[in-house]
């Protein structure tokens, strides 16, 4: 079996296409905001991919059918920006470090064939804290990139996020970079990590849709994100009362 | 070496033929169903499969002499039924993700050369709780197939399983109907998950022979099952007896 | 790289050789058997083997200096015995699944060229148990083997080992029977697992000696198994004391 | 995807040069010694090394850019001493035994091409303690280079360490003596382990300075070695301070 099937089901010609990748992650930020986008856009299928470095995994459709575990690259004719667009998405990454490099690496060769020179990937950055309002922290492939995005709001930090960015997020650009010569921004939107996070990529999607200059219905990702602005927000109240009862009991302990 | 070795001992002509799975998992449900069936039909040895995706072991047999761990294929002439039957038995799944899709791929490579275009798998699903009358759950590659098997008392349920499937029984699925272009069904016997279950595998194995019109001697796996349906209820009581009691103290906790 | 790097040091012709293996595993029974049997016996080096499936490791030599994990093959030119002897001694075992098969299969290719037709692998058989007198179990490739090593006192079980054998000692007879067309036994000294144990190793290269007529010192080895039946006895005993100390203490727990 | 990818940058011609590794490691002692070298004398980048046996991963730069993780080859013309040198730096060592291997043979393939005939890696040797002035440990290829390195005050052990050398730091020796003919030695600074110990790297580097007769600033290591000597000995105090008290307290424990 080969370690990656593509399965080509269009081969559209495309305007300068920008591949936006959101695959599963910390606080699914990045899978949230790009499924959006693809499912609120007029978007058409292009490619499957299944592989051996996903999971030995079916997953259940809701109507007793099954599909195997896949990625998926689907494309939209955006009538209004410069750029038509590519989005990857899917139910998992690559599990071992070897199969997040392939798997990157043949998108990266897919994007290449459909004239793709920039890349932008959509993640959550895990800070451990519930935000009153997410920031979306950038990481770019070059100083010219990280000046545009500061203009869209993006913010750009010396050390943050330590640690990098790990997977296909990272990745894509890390090797689009350096054996594709392509361009790109990863945008992490601030999430607690503790459970999935509309609200962080609501602020993705936005930032997304203006560059893009995208004809998007935000409503249904802002009644997502002000929910879980109002569990934020309790849990915010619930936390300071018991750091407050735990000060008041601070002589105990 | 080949990471997997097929050793053919057979080359029959079959009647539109029928891949039934039953590897470990789950409570080995699937394991003890099909293992059943090969062992009660008069059925005949078609391929070994040796591959260093299994563990590095060998079993012992009973009497000092040991054999490699192994999967086979059997085969069976279904005199009454539409479908001559292939069995895929053994003694371990696939180790990794790769080691996974490698094996179950090799096993749809093979199964097509006997033309065969529909998959069972067998296996348990687990539920975490002891079962009065364990459910056969199914999940199938298309809805004409949901339909077909919902007469024969399968529960096709919109949520469940939540996972999906891990491991043969769904890959033989996922990859048969993606790239071998053939249809199928999983069979999972509800079982706790706590122990090997030969009654939750009675109610899989009755569906089958229903389906394929089997003269089958269900006789063993009755008393079997009627083992742990005795032990079941048993536990069932006592736990029972332990949530009253938990129930009466519950005052103290 | 080449996954398994042999490095051809001799090219001798044998008379009818069998394979005896023994490397790291538990109590490192077979390990410090082979070894002693290499080190007593006037053996050369036929064969080097380097792997990518070992670890990434050197070893210190005590005078500074250091060499490459490996395994290596050597002979042994018997005078009263009908075969000459390859043993396979080394630092490491293959440490993934997949290193484990790979591994075994190229010592038995080497094996083959030699002429190899049986192969003894030597073991230990974890029991958790300090024994007074450890047994030697066996697990065979046939049932004519299984009779002929009982007269030389190895004992067969129809349940024991219950996980069957793992690793190269399990592997090189499966491997070789299905693939090579070679027979064989593993003989397992009975050992706690808790130690180096080459008291357990004593009596599996007694039976290897009286096996093939080897004309070896056992002294050095006795002395050893001897130290170590009277840590063990002292053990026993210390371990009986506790025991009666618990039961006079039973109405407490 | 190729599993390692060189970017040539440059093709020196050098005289005689030895490679010297220093990559992540205990203590980071030869990271921090490796390039501190090579970020204080005139070194130019030779090659850049990607891989999928790296992790997944991409590092901030500081400024909002990126860059993939890799290991350098930089190269000093020397000179002062005989040898030019080829300093291996890096994020990361390769993250599985496999990688591990294949990593280093395609370094010393590499290392080959530009005439490397010796080697040095530079590591730490963990011993859970805090040494006052940490001696620089020594494993070496062959005698002659054990007998010309205590010259430089390096120590020979017969016993440590205990477990070899684990990673590149023993895999380039090793390989490189067994399949390249090359020589080498590892320089181990002694280390606690327990943070990154410039301390123990300005051993190291000193001893690489004498032998090699560079013309380099020790003053920055020279100041972060004193920070770390000051906290060794606070920290030193204290837990005399704290045996102390555990001793006065030893009635009660």
């Amino acid at each position: 079996m080969d370690p990656i099937i593509v399965k080509y089901v269009d081969r559209p010609e495309l305007r300068d296409p920008v591949l936006i990748e959101g695959l599963p992650g910390v606080g699914n930020v990045g899978k949230i905001a790009a499924e959006y986008l693809k499912d609120h856009l007029d978007t058409k299928l292009i490619v499957e991919i299944f592989s051996m470095y996903f999971p030995p995994q079916v997953l259940m459709n809701g109507d007793g059918t099954i599909h195997l575990v896949r990625n998926q690259l689907w494309y939209y004719e955006n009538p209004k920006g410069d750029n038509d667009l590519i989005f990857l998405v899917g139910d998992y990454q690559g599990m071992s470090p070897e199969g997040q490099y392939e798997l990157s690496y043949k998108v990266l060769e897919i994007a290449k064939e459909f004239g793709v020179k920039t890349i932008f990937t959509l993640g959550g950055y895990g800070t451990g804290q519930l935000s009153d309002k997410p920031r979306v922290f950038g990481a770019a492939t070059n100083l010219k990139m990280v000046e545009t995005m500061k203009k869209y709001g993006v913010y750009f930090s010396e050390t943050e996020p330590s640690g990098g960015i790990v997977g296909a997020a990272g990745l894509l650009l890390g090797l689009g970079m350096e054996l594709f010569g392509m361009d790109g921004v990863c945008l992490m939107g601030e999430t607690s990590g503790y459970f999935s996070d509309p609200r962080s990529s609501y602020f993705v999607v936005e930032i997304v849709k203006r560059y893009f200059k995208l004809d998007l219905d935000m409503e249904e990702l802002k009644f997502r994100s002000d929910e879980i602005g109002e569990i934020t927000s309790q849990l915010r109240e619930e936390d300071q009362g018991d750091t407050e009862k735990k000060e008041d009991l601070g002589y105990i302990g």
